[in-house]
């Protein structure tokens, strides 16, 4: 069987797939890819994802030039989500300009609880936006 | 606003999180949430997920013993994905009572590509399911 006939793609033929530095372990980013994405990727050797917002393939860094450089993927039990391990290029996966998109950190001390932005931002915001 | 206001809940009312051992920085694992997972998983600091296949919440390692404790939970720059790290208790996370769900690696030689488990099984598979 090929390898994109194993992943139970949802209804909409995406599965999602989280993206985490090879190096300090860190979890970058949550995208999502279709069949051609993967399939990009593993021709490439460098993360391309789907852009839902835009409805199409989406190289990550094509704009930003912070591309990742794919170092393994990994296929969950349920076969639904993958998860890449890569070499973020430049250090800088999310948009905003920071070292990953998940900068929000739930506070819940005694009051009520919300998210504090704790990552400061390392390049320009906004001005790379490649994703989506 | 409420910190569950804040995100960006799919049609379905869910969001994907993703649990990352707090530890060894392993990812574990990728799961749903819906308002009510995430606030028990907030008020207990226990994760707690919605099963997509049983319709129901999930209190992970209800059957099997084990709970991951949370350390803490982040949330995206487009507030469409949750990250849990968690304490896994009894480092088994998956349900095939392997350490992480993620066992399969995708390997792409001069062949054709395909999915290889490289995980060992840790305790006895399939006998505590309790997700999905």
């Amino acid at each position: 069987m090929d390898y994109l006939d194993a992943i139970a793609w949802n209804a909409d033929g995406l599965v999602p797939a989280v993206a985490q530095d090879a190096v300090s372990g860190e979890v970058l980013m949550l995208a999502w890819m279709n069949r051609e994405s993967l399939a990009r990727t593993v021709a490439t050797g460098e993360a391309v994802y789907w852009s839902r917002s835009r409805a199409k393939l989406w190289r990550k860094g094509e704009t930003s030039g912070h591309l990742q450089k794919v170092v393994e993927i990994r296929l969950d039990c349920d076969a639904d989500a993958v998860l890449l391990r890569v070499e973020q290029v430049g250090g800088i996966a999310c948009h905003t300009g920071r070292r990953r998109c998940f900068f929000n950190l739930l506070e819940a001390g005694e009051g009520a609880a919300g998210w504090r932005a704790t990552d400061p931002v390392l390049s320009e915001p906004g001005r790379f936006r490649d994703g989506g």
